[in-house]
Parts: structure tokens; C-alpha cells; sequence
């Protein structure tokens, strides 16, 4: 979420250097205002192509800014002078699917074959929402956004598959066509809605109920308004049970050089 | 309507000159593919200046192509060779907020003292709808589009005061998603929608009441989608009763030599 929180790390490379250091080691809303933060995973080279694969055949929940080379840590086109291995401030490992640690570096962890993976994340788009005046009702709320899996299948590659995880905001009829037209502008970071006003049509059955986050309130003459979440990779990477998956931990994203402008076309 | 028929005149000046000879007296749907057709309005000149205000205050359902000289028939912007007194294919006359004549051509009714005003019509993004694969429900059946008055005021302009009339296309909600993305890049034909979901909120009771044209059915699962509709500035001639006010006919348009992709922004 972008809170209007000062937040005490202006800069990309504050805010990296501060998580390098165990200074950060929480969430990274509000911090390096206008900076694109992204989301992360790394897997070892050998599931490492059917996942960009993945990515490519999915790029409304997998909008990839940044691959790198195996056993590289550093992300030389989104952020030159950052390290994968401690930039963010805190990690999750994945173990056959299951969560085994959380550590807030992976110098211990790492290996010469990883290949890390940098996922834009919606933080540029809700930031473009709130300076076109459109509100969001979990940054109003001071939460995390709800997410639900829908029943819409990802396009599967390898051993990865599985359904979409979509992001809800709760939005006015005019709020929904000019969220529809601020985020088609950042096709990078989710882009536009891939649903609105129906969540049965899509699998949801219950608003009140999401299985990531935790819900907002939908108030009479409101539409709930969707968009593809980058955690479906995390999702998909739950259920494909690699021997090892490494993510970064929710909201304790990677602050990468690029402003959020920077990913906007038109 | 842009049906996929194959009309008689494909250029702008075959349907001018038809419309001219008296060959042409009926509805230019289809007509001239690829070029934008426009609403006409003619007013005094000691009216059109509140008229102009008018529309300049009221974008999305007038949006303005052209506005000629007191007296001078030529639209010189959009079709410098066409003479707005005789290509249209009918007209319509109003005194006082009545419908008093339906004629072809305005030779006899002319004075040098009227203003043209060429204003933006639906078909150019209903065409740029067909073309991004998204279907146009009234297309499909073969009928006019629903119009509605809505509870929505226009800003007012001297005599020229009244609520937004708006069309209304039923669609998926993907399809309603694509929609705000391909009309919003057509400012000067109305733009993006200006609500969708819940009628009752923009004042509207019975869908399948329409206040002009016809009604076409809403689907289980489809949100019905309003435009900005240019029948919004007859609706405020006929509520204003000016002494004099000249319209097109509904359906039979003028068409310029604009096309529709110059139209487009983005």
C-alpha cells in the first residue's frame, strides 16, 4: 500500500541500504515515494525456464521488470547498484511448497544457479490512482488489500499452473471507469481491471472472506472492481512444490530505481 | 449505427452528394466506412453564442468537429467542400420546441444570420468498438440505440439548461473493461462511459423504457454501460423553445471527411 506516510527512507537506495543492513526489516509502504517496488522470487535454473514461461503466458499477474542471470544477484535493469540477496527487508522459503523460514537475507541460502525474478506490484498503480483522485478504500483503512483465488486458470507452463489470484477495491461507478483508464496505463504493473461488478463470475463466492489480505467493506452503489495479483506466482509456486522457491515476504517488497512514471505508456 | 453493410456511397462526398441530390433521404448507417459522421444543430446567431458556451460546458455529450460563421453553410474544418444546407440527408425544423417540418434540404429556410454546429456522433467509437472485437448489442438486433434522460444536469448556458441524455450498450464486464479503454481514446465522440452498473443512480427507473429509441434486452451477468449521448443537445433545444432551431433527422447524419482514426488521441 502507498500510505502518505513520511516514510523514513526517501530513496530507493535508502530504503535498500537500510534492509542490507537489518535497519528494515518490515513493510515497505510509503517508503521511497514514487519508486516502482516490486515483488520477488528466485528458483533454482532448472525450474528457472518454465517459470519465466510461465510469466510470459501470464503477464497480467506476472508483469516481469527484471530477470537475472543464474547465481547473478544483482537486477542490472532495474536497480544496477542493489544486491537480490539482502535488498529486501525480509524473505520466505519455500521447501516442497512449504514455508520453512523467513530470514531477512539470503546470504546463507544462496547458490549459483538461482535466477531471481523481479514482478512489478501494484503499489505504482494504486499510487497512480490516489494522484488521480480515485480512493482506495484499504490505504483509506490502513490495510492490506483482499485477494481472492478466482476460477480462472493461469496459462500453465512446466510444472507451473494454477488458478488466478485476483485483488479487490471496492470503487464508484465513475471511481471504476477512470480507475479502468489510470491503470491501462501501467501494463507493467497489472494494468487494467480484469473484472468488475460480478466476483460469482469469477469463482468469488463470498467478498467477505478473502484468502489473502483481509477485507474492506463494499458499500450500496459500490462495484467491486479486480485486478490480476502478483500473488499468483506465490500461489502457483505453493502448489508446484519445487524442492526450493524463495519469495520475498508479503509487503516487504524491493524497492527498485525505477519510477513508478517510468512504467507508464501514453 | 455502423452496420457492416455494404453501402451504395463509400466516400464522404458520394453520401454528400446523394444527400444533396434527393437520392439519399434516409439514415446514413455503414455509409462512407472509416469516416466520422456528426449531429448537426443550427441556431440564430443571437442564440448561438449561448449554444456554443453551451457545448464548450458540456464536452461529453457535445463535442464539438465545427462551427461555422453566422451564415456561411461550409463546414471548412471537417468538409470544406460539403454545404451543410443540403448533405444531410433530412433535417428537422423546431419553433418555439415544436417540430414543424421534416425537409431534405434547408435552401428555403436559410438565413445569414445561422450558425452550424457539427458535433461528434457514437458510430465512429461503435466502430472502433466492432473493430476491438467487442460486440454492440443494438448492432447486433438491428436497432436504434436506448437513449435516457438522466437525473444528471448539464451545466447550464443562458436559455440552454437540462439533464444529460445518455445511450446505453449491455456488456460482459471484460467487454465493459475494453470498452472504457477503446472509447476513452475518442474524447471528441463522447470519450470514455460516463457510468455503468446501477441506473438508479444516474436516475434511470426501466431499462427497458428508453426515452428515445429502443429498448434491447441486459443479459444475466452483463452491466449495462452509459455513454454521453448527443441527443442531449436536442433534447435542450426542444426544453430551451427557441424561436428557431434547426436539427438533422435522427439517423441521418452528416458525414465529414474526418476520419475516424483522426479522432483518435493515443
Amino acid at each position: 500500500m502507498v500510505e502518505q506516510q513520511s516514510g523514513r527512507w526517501q530513496t530507493p537506495a535508502e530504503v535498500r541500504a537500510a534492509a542490507r543492513s537489518g535497519r528494515l526489516t518490515g513493510q515497505t509502504s510509503g517508503l521511497a515515494p514514487g519508486f516502482a517496488q516490486a515483488n520477488l522470487v528466485f528458483l533454482p535454473q532448472a525450474l528457472a525456464a518454465d517459470f519465466l514461461l510461465f510469466c510470459q503466458r501470464n503477464p497480467k499477474p506476472c508483469p516481469l521488470l527484471d530477470v537475472t542471470s543464474p547465481g547473478d544477484p544483482i537486477p542490472r535493469r532495474v536497480a544496477p547498484t542493489a544486491d537480490l540477496r539482502t535488498d529486501a527487508p525480509r524473505y520466505r522459503v519455500w521447501r516442497e511448497g512449504e514455508l520453512v523460514a523467513e530470514p531477512t537475507d539470503l546470504l546463507d541460502l544462496w547458490r549459483d544457479d538461482l535466477v531471481g525474478f523481479v514482478i512489478g506490484c501494484s503499489f505504482t498503480f494504486e499510487s497512480a490512482l490516489l494522484r488521480a483522485g480515485v480512493p482506495v478504500r484499504h490505504i483509506e483503512l490502513g490495510c492490506n488489500v483482499p485477494m481472492f483465488r478466482t476460477n480462472v486458470p493461469c496459462e500453465p507452463a512446466g510444472i507451473f499452473q494454477g488458478p488466478l489470484v485476483v485483488s479487490m477495491r471496492p470503487m464508484t461507478p465513475a471511481d471504476a471507469i477512470r480507475a479502468v483508464q489510470v491503470t491501462s496505463r501501467y501494463p507493467a504493473v497489472h494494468g487494467a481491471p480484469v473484472h468488475l461488478g460480478f466476483p460469482e463470475q469469477i469463482g468469488i463466492a463470498d467478498l467477505q472472506r478473502p484468502d489473502y489480505g483481509e477485507p474492506v467493506p463494499l458499500r450500496p452503489g459500490e462495484l467491486p472492481v479486480f485486478w490480476a495479483c502478483g500473488v499468483t506466482p506465490q500461489s502457483v509456486l505453493m502448489a508446484a512444490k519445487p524442492p526450493l522457491a524463495i519469495t520475498h515476504s508479503p509487503g516487504c517488497m524491493f524497492v527498485t530505481d525505477l519510477k513508478d512514471e517510468q512504467l507508464a505508456v501514453g
